[in-house]
């Protein structure tokens, strides 16, 4: 969840603004840079080994979408920075991995930091920073590493299909934005699918003590995913609002459509936060109707079998004169009023429906 | 209540913006398409057999309904789209199940989505999404499957009651929503005489475990229904403030009828949603004075009994030189002795009021 | 409190807008229309049998209030309505009595809702919806029935008291919302007394079972009045704001103080709803305290009694060699043992503060 | 706290707008009036006898204080009234001493109302309403009853300290609402030692039953100061946006100074407002504590003699053949087995934690 | 944490506005005042024995950093005050250490007073006030006494790291309140990994009951830290919006990367607040889990011997005709009798999951 860590932190304490420091914890990770430059009759797609040649891209006409993982290659970022005239506190935003997502407008260039999410095989929901900079017939993408859900994307810009060999690179953005958003659907049906889970598992009484950490992670968790996400649609908002040729009219439709998308997100996830502060009510209730049931069992047998012992009791006695003791069928008699009682008090329970 | 289902949207994972793509699980419904032509001397009213018959009502000056149900249907969608200029994304949209309530505002034309409530024959809350296109003399209704709440409009229409006849298309849509937004007021009803009969079954005593997992699935529905209701406020807000030739200034009157409608209802599912919350608590205490009566049995019947055992106990001790058990009354006595305490005992429960 | 019920909202699912339909429960009652028309000189005060007399009333220069309670006869509003050509939807509002507080501003009229709450023989609270229509010289006003909490009013116009008969129909309006805000007053009052007698109540012990459903019910009634007293609010900053001869400036000074007596009820039934939202934990608390008292009555007993019988237990064995039994002063060296042991456990328990 | 009083507010219902009403209880207090004259150069002191006496300060250039002890006295309060042109709603709520902090402007003054709290010599907070009018060259001010917080206010005028003898009625009016709201900040230190004391008896377990009712009391005394503070925030900031020769734009600064420091009593409050609500659970989890603690002591004796006992049982039974009771050693054999059991069963309960 | 003392405070009460009184309790601290002077080609740093030394730098080119600790030391402050046109008011918050943070604007300095948040040895968090006084080529700092987070900052004016020599007074007062607010991360690292480790505690079992008051206290001490953070979130917004020559344009965007990273803090408070509030839920259902445990042993040790126990109390009986009494086998069957029962008991409870 990109959380903040202690150490990477400190690390940044005491430098000055600007300082280009990857506060991530991946530092082993390969460069890789690929570069998609299109118009609406060609595409040329490939690998670069080389920032530099990242940078006869800017100029032409064409779109261009540089793509670049590893995060912790500063250097090369910096390079990237400076030929593109990317703010210091830009380049320092990029690498540092627990920014929250916003938009910085500036005159020839939007920066945009955001939050993709994604399960990996374990169900476990990641997030992974990726930096947007859009500027007139380019967008440069930056993740932290490897894997990411813009598979879609790469290939509708190879072979044509939709609409964006059509576009401008304003459009660009939005179909990458528009993949991470989509995915934000799958992560909060997982959430959901979680508390129901955990629902059935604590009405059903089938739970054991973890619940209650577990309730308490996921509850972390849904705050997390909301704070990825929230701040999203102040960005979009921005967008749409935006006015300068970076930012068509005709492509303002589209990013109103992310937009739209992320408010019900958020509403679920608002949702998902609500039910969850009742989960552990219901777990509370859960554990005392058990407590309940408990002290039912220790009651009956105690309020049955007590009065019968006092009555063993009595005719334990050592007394000299105890009448009782000599009749022919005291014995059987009393075996007698001992069933009647024991039978009466059954019947009293089960009334009172405690049986 | 249309939420989201997992399969439907990962389907929708990486394609295109503008795939129009059903995301509903009623995928064999037969297309239906009828069509209302009217003005204030006469009314055609027919169903359709072809997507087709419908272009010509495009362009006369008559006002036309037409109203599909069947979302499934995909390509006549596309077809009616292309024929009525839409914007890729509203097809998008109409044929996205889970769409929140929204308004879109193009040029010659309103997009409107909103939710249909009503109840089937068990009570269960049904949702159907339902799109609206306002047009110059013409509104295009889009719903997922048969069955709708416009049947009076439907007569209205026909015979010419109220003043539908005399109006323009923004009456029409007027009136189609207003019939929707009534049927809200008998969905929060409900959910309000359910909440009420939760109280009196908690208060009365008469719950199984259950109810624990049933205020958990109301508390959901009433989030639910909050949530299709909700954004529909700013929806007819929009329309109250548009200034376009769509819609007339003497129709925004009626329109602020249907706000102030749904100021109500909203009023009323919040109060609902905290009278909810507190069910939960009163349920705790219902199972605490529960365990209390438990336990006040077990303290009685062990209180009274655990001494009177102590006493037959020391009778029944074998030492050589115990005075008591040779006095001949001493039996007698020691009935009296126990017979005061028990009585004692009784007494002093019922002065504590546990008795 | 005029709830939503369910038959009558029914009733009018499927009807036209505008129509006229009553949908409260007094249907039996009879019409009365009584007319007040005054200026600075002289003062007519009359009831009048036939709704066509108030129509001369509309046209003279001297100021006329016109109130009609009996909300079932449909037909005499509707004449009403047609002759002061107020909009249909005013009269649909005028009878629909779950209106919400509101103001509709008309070209030559004010339309104002609102809740008039008073306080039946039973301590029960009654919302019973006034309407208002403020035109140029004159108020009418439409009540569901008999009885209101106007008669001081009557009174200041009749005999001149006050500055009424020198002021214009705007602060006849004025006078009429001030006497009903002044009564909420005294609902908020019994409201904070109710509470403060629960509390007391939960406090003393001296609660039944009930307490928790009379919580619920006492919730639910100040969210109701709240609701009711909320809006108007907004209908009054509506007024203060309203710019048309219908408000004369110098009126506006007093609508401003009605503003200002909504804002100190408001914060009240705040308050009262916090604290109630309170009473249920004090309750809860309550309920533990008074099983720990249970708790500790049977461990007392069964810490005591339970060892001692043990020992007695163990002399009433029939083993063969037990030295004890033969020795002469062996049962009262016994009973002194148990008599040290029940002391001292006594002083343990009050030493854990338990007795 | 001068809460809504039951008798009082209904002395009022039905009265016309503008009726001077002291709504208070103090109804025998005797009238005070001081009058404090200055200018840079000199100061004239007086307690004044007659009402009539402060007439002549109005014209006079220098600038006046005319500060009056007694709201009973409503005659002299009007005949004031008439002579300074204050609107009959002003002389309303002068009387009226539940009146919310407000300010009122009006052509050639300012009304301000608000609440001076201050504590008795019980530590109980007194809330005495104090309302102020600042004309041209003369503040006024109203109090119910003697005792103020004003002395060292009198103290810098007469002595000429600070700057207050060099500027003008505007900053007359700072000072003296300067020391009113210095005085909340001790107001809101006793609140704040009142839960942190709570907060270590709850946790140190010396608290008897009526804890409860104390937080609920707190609770409400935090709930009323918060309403007399928090909306005194609008009235500063109203008179810093004032537009009039009455505040003078130097002045503003000084009032600026008010404004910051009641935001930072209202966080202040808040957070107690806070901590309050957790006071309950903490006061519940203590309970629950207490009762675990209960029922180990119940078990650990159930469980040690309850099984002994049986034995001895056993062994007290009369069969004819029971090979055990004729051994020589069976007795003390016993024994050991019972005092093994005994220990075994303490380090049972050792190990788990419960001794 | 600052927070008001009792003395302190009552201290000021009746003192005149802009009474410049140290509220703080390091009275004895030594008075320390160093100066900063630079250009981009030299800088002069040296520490200053005098007051008076300050003044020559208020009108050279170069930029001046004055950074006074010991806020004791009024008269000294004053002088400050008087020789740099400071109004009374700003040198009253300076040496007011519970000052709220906040930006005051003047004609030609800005005022800032904020909180220094850092740990001390012991991890417990220490607040100190820091106020900035930002005027045409100069800052101003005030500290109540030795120690801060400036050392980075220190070194790199000293030996020109960063653009800082290069920039205006409008920067360097960014670099200083960057430095703060990166303090504040570690910080709320520090309370995150509190929760986490109060939450593995309660969940671990392994609490005394003093986690009830360390909760309490947790969450004061986060609702204190965000009252410290929470408001410089508007300050900082000010300074962005500052239109004069103090703060350049180029600067702004610096400003806004403070901001930023303020926003980002927030929410990781809002979070850290809302899981605290779990805390007790989770400790609460933990206690009663732990009595759920309690009652079982009881219930279980009494379920199977009190039965048993009774039916050794028959055969302990002394009448003269039991026949059971004379069969030889009597005993040991009676002893399989018991072994039964007592293996069927088991396996119930087994079967219960109880065991
Ligand atoms: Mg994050
Ligand atoms: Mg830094
Ligand atoms: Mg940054
Ligand atoms: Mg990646
Ligand atoms: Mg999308
Ligand atoms: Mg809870
Ligand atoms: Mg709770
Ligand atoms: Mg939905
Ligand atoms: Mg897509
Ligand atoms: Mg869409
Ligand atoms: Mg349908
Ligand atoms: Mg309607
Ligand atoms: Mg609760
Ligand atoms: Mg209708
Ligand atoms: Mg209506
Ligand atoms: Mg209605
Ligand atoms: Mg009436
Ligand atoms: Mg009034
Ligand atoms: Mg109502
Ligand atoms: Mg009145
Ligand atoms: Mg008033
Ligand atoms: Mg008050
Ligand atoms: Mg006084
Ligand atoms: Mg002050
Ligand atoms: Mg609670
Ligand atoms: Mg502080
Ligand atoms: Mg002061
Ligand atoms: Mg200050
Ligand atoms: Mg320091
Ligand atoms: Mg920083
Ligand atoms: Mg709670």
């Amino acid at each position: 969840m990109g959380k903040l860590k202690g150490k990477k932190r400190y690390k940044k304490l005491g430098l000055a603004p600007g300082s280009v420091i990857y506060t991530g914890d991946k530092s082993s990770k390969k460069l890789f840079i690929e570069a998609f430059d299109y118009n609406i009759e060609q595409c040329i797609d490939k690998e670069l080994n080389n920032v530099e040649d990242i940078f006869e891209f800017k100029h032409i006409d064409t779109i261009t979408w540089i793509n670049l993982n590893g995060l912790n290659h500063v250097n090369e970022i910096e390079k990237i920075g400076n030929h593109f005239n990317l703010h210091p506190l830009v380049l320092e935003d990029i690498v540092s991995i627990s920014q929250r997502p916003k938009i910085d407008e500036y005159d020839d260039y939007l920066f945009v930091v955001l939050k993709m999410l994604y399960q990996d095989e374990n169900e476990t929901i990641i997030s992974e920073q990726v930096s947007f900079v859009l500027g007139k017939n380019y967008v440069l993408s930056f993740q932290e590493a490897d894997g990411d859900v813009f598979d879609t994307v790469r290939d509708r810009i190879r072979h044509g299909k939709g609409r964006v060999r059509t576009m401008q690179a304003d459009y660009l953005l939005y179909i990458l934005m528009d993949a991470i958003v989509d995915h934000y659907f799958s992560i909060i049906e997982s959430l959901g699918e979680k508390i129901e889970d955990y629902e059935s598992r604590i009405f059903s009484g089938h739970v054991d003590k973890s619940i209650n950490k577990d309730i308490q992670d996921l509850k972390r968790e849904v705050l997390r995913v909301r704070r990825a996400i929230f701040p999203l649609r102040e960005v979009i908002s921005r967008i749409e609002k935006h006015e300068s040729p970076l930012i068509l009219d005709k492509t303002k439709t589209f990013y109103r459509d992310i937009y739209d998308h992320l408010i019900q997100v958020s509403e679920n996830i608002d949702i998902y936060r609500e039910m969850i502060w009742s989960l552990m009510d219901m777990y509370m209730t859960t554990i005392s109707n058990r407590m309940n049931e408990v002290m039912k069992v220790l009651t009956i047998m105690a309020s049955i079998f007590i009065p019968l012992t006092f009555i063993a009791g009595i005719y334990g006695m050592n007394f000299d004169y105890m009448p009782e003791l000599h009749y022919k069928y005291s014995y059987f008699i009393l075996w007698g009023v001992m069933i009647v009682l024991f039978i009466g008090m059954l019947y009293y329970f089960k009334r009172k429906k405690w049986l």
